[in-house]
C-alpha cells in the first residue's frame, strides 16, 4: 500500500473534530446497521446441521446485504478519512455538504437488501447504483467546497493533489451512471461497471497529467 | 453561507468534551434509527421492476419519516453545534438541559413516522408540532442557562450574539405552537406554519435592533 | 444546583479517554434503544385523531419504557461522569469494573419494559430493582478501585470526598434492596422504595459527620 | 491484575484517534446489539411471577446470546484496547486490517445467538467457533503489520513484548481451529476446547523464552 503525503502537522479546531467524531457515528451505525439483521432460521427448530445450513443459504440475501453494505461503508469511511487529513477548518458549507453524504451513507444498507432480494429486477440495481453515485458524487462536492481555497493548508496542499483527490471520487460515480444506464438490459450483472471507476480513475489522471500513484 | 463569528480559541474542559460527545452519539443514533426501518417490500416476491416500485411506494411513509426525521435532526445538530461553539465550561445545570434536549431529539423518529402513517389527523400533526416545539424550547432554555454570565468566553462574547443566538432558538418553537392550534382546522397543512420560523426570526431581530445577518 | 469542586486540571492519558469515550458510546445506543420500540398503532389504519390517540394509550408500555429507561440511564451516565472527573489514570482493574458496570447499563431497556408490561407481577418488580440496584453496586465497585489509593490524583482528593462519592454510588442499592424484599407484598408500588434513597444517603453522611451538601 | 508497562507518552495522530474512535463505535454497538432483542415474554398476558419466569426461562436463548457476545466482544475490545496502547501512526494497511477485525465483531452477536437457539448442532458450533477465530487471527495480523518495525515506538517498544502480544493473540485462535474439528464428534461441549487457550499460550511462551505475566 502506497504511504500516503506526511499529514500535516497542524491542529484542528474543536467544530470540526466534533463533525468528523459526529460522522464517524453515523458510519459506525450505518456500517453495523445489517448486523441486526442477521438471525438463525425461525420457524421448526432444525434438527440437523444440513438442514441448519440450509435454511441459513435460504436466508442469503441478509448475508449479502451485511457483507456488501459493510464493505462499501468501510470503503467510504476510508475516503472520507483520507479527505479530512487535508482538511483543517469549518464552516456551514462543509457541515450540510458532510450532512449530505451521511444521508447517502444511511441508506446504503437499505439499498444492498435489496439488492441481495430483488437484484434481478432492473429498478433494484437503478436504486442501487444511484445511492452509491449519489454518495460518491456528494464525497466528491464536499471536497469541491473544501478545497477551493479556503479550507485546506495554504500552500502545503499543492493543486496536483487536489485534483487528484477530486478525480479519484469523481470516478465512480462516473461508472455509476454507466451502471444505471445499463441496469435495464443486464440487470445486476450491470454493477460491474463498477469495475470501470478504476478504468476512468486512470483516464482522468492520464488526461490531466498527474504524476504518481493513485 | 455566512461565516460566524471567529471561533475563541480556548481550552473546554474534559468533562465539556465528553458531555458533547455523548450528545454526538444519542444524535448519530437518532439520525440513522428510521434507516432500519426501510424494508424492501415484504410478502409476494416481486416479479417486475414496476411491481417493486409500486410496493416501495406504498411503503412510503417509512421512506418520508427517514428523509424528514434525519434533516430534522441534522438542523438541531447543526443547532447544538453552534451554541457549543461558545460554551467552554461545564455544570450540573448545563448537563440536565442538554439531557431534555437529548430526550426530545430520541422522540422525532417516532413523531415524524407518525405523520407519515397518519399525518391527516390532527392528534399527529399536534403531537410531531409539540417534539419540534419542545426540541426547540429545549436548546433555547440550555442557551439561556449557558449564556446567563457564566459559562462562556468572558467579554469575548458580546450581550448582542447572545440575544441573537437566543432568538434563533426561539423562532422555531414559536412557529410551533402556532402549527398546533391549528392543526384542528388544517390537519398536516398545518406544518407549512413552520416557515413562519425565518419571519419570526426577522421580527425579533428588527424587535430588538440586532444588525447583521442572521 | 450545587457547583462541584474544581476540576482537577491534569491530562489524562489516552487509555482513559478512550474507556470513557467508549462507555459514552454504550451509554448513548442504551439511552435511545427504547425510541426504536415507539411505533405507530400497526393494524386498522386509525380514522379519527381519538381512536389514535385511545390506540397510543393503549400501547403505552412502551412510551413509559423509553421514558423510564432514558431518565434512569441519564441519572448513572451522569453519576459516571462526575465519577471520572477524579480518575485520571487506568488500569485493568478499571477496564473490567467499567465493563461490568456497562453490562447492567445495557440490561436497563429491557428491565423498564418489563415493568411497563407486567410490572403488577413481583417477578417483574424484583428483576427491575435488581438490576438497578446492581448497576449502582457496579458504579460504587468501580469507584472504591479508583480511589483505593491510586487511581486519582494524589492529596488533591480529599478522603472526605471520596467517602462522599462512595455513599452516593451505595444509596440506591440500600434501597433497591428494599424494594427487591417488599416487591412480592407490594408489587410496583414497591419501587416507591427507591426514594429512600435520599434518605439513606443523609443518613450515611450524618453517621460518617461528612459536611456540606450531597 | 498486573499492570501494564508503563504507556509511552506519545502523541498520536488525528487519523489514527478517528481510526480508534471509529472502532470503539462499532464495538459499542456490537456489544449492545443484543440488548435490543431482549423482550418480555409476547403472547398472552402472563398472570403469575412464576408464569413470568418460565416464559423467560422459554426465550433463554435471547438471554445467553446477550451475555455470551457482550463478554466475548468486551473481551476483543480490551485487547484492541491494549495493541493501541502501543501504535501511534496510521496508514492504510492499519486501516483495513482494522477493517477486517471490525466485520468479524459485528458478527459475533449474531453467531452467539445461533449457539444459543441451535448450540446442539454442529454446524452452530463450527460457524460460531469459526467466527472467533477469524476475529482473533484478524487481531494478530492487524499487531503482526504494526509491530513489523514501523508502526510502534521506536527502541522503546521490546522485541520481547512484541512477540507476547502476538502470541496472546494467536492462542485463541489456535484453539479455535481445535473446537472446531471437534464440534461434529462433541457438539456444544467442544466450545470448552477455548479454554485450551491459556494452556497455549504458556506453551508459546515457554518455547520461545519469554518472561514475566502474561
Amino acid at each position: 500500500m502506497n504511504p500516503e503525503p506526511t499529514e500535516p502537522k497542524v491542529e484542528r479546531s474543536f467544530d470540526l473534530e466534533r463533525l468528523v467524531f459526529f460522522s464517524d457515528a453515523v458510519f459506525a451505525i450505518a456500517i453495523t446497521l445489517m448486523a441486526i439483521e442477521l438471525r438463525p432460521p425461525t420457524g421448526l427448530e432444525p434438527n440437523t446441521s444440513a438442514q441448519l445450513l440450509r435454511e441459513l443459504l435460504a436466508d442469503w440475501s441478509h448475508f449479502f446485504a451485511f457483507g456488501l453494505s459493510f464493505w462499501i461503508i468501510a470503503v467510504y469511511w476510508v475516503a472520507h478519512h483520507r479527505l479530512f487529513r487535508y482538511i483543517i477548518r469549518c464552516d456551514e458549507g462543509l457541515i450540510w455538504r458532510n450532512m449530505v453524504l451521511l444521508f447517502f451513507v444511511a441508506l446504503v444498507p437499505f439499498t444492498t437488501l435489496m439488492m441481495g432480494e430483488d437484484g434481478d429486477l432492473a429498478a433494484a440495481v437503478v436504486i442501487y447504483a444511484s445511492s452509491i453515485t449519489l454518495l460518491g458524487l456528494s464525497g466528491a462536492w464536499l471536497w469541491h467546497h473544501a478545497s477551493k481555497g479556503h479550507r485546506l493548508t495554504l500552500p502545503d496542499l499543492e493543486p496536483v493533489l487536489i485534483r487528484r483527490i477530486l478525480y479519484r471520487s469523481l470516478a465512480t460515480p462516473i461508472a455509476g451512471v454507466i451502471v444505471i444506464l445499463l441496469a435495464p438490459f443486464l440487470g445486476s450483472v450491470a454493477t460491474l461497471g463498477f469495475l470501470l471507476a478504476f478504468v476512468f480513475q486512470r483516464l482522468l489522471y492520464h488526461a490531466y497529467s498527474i504524476p504518481g500513484p493513485p
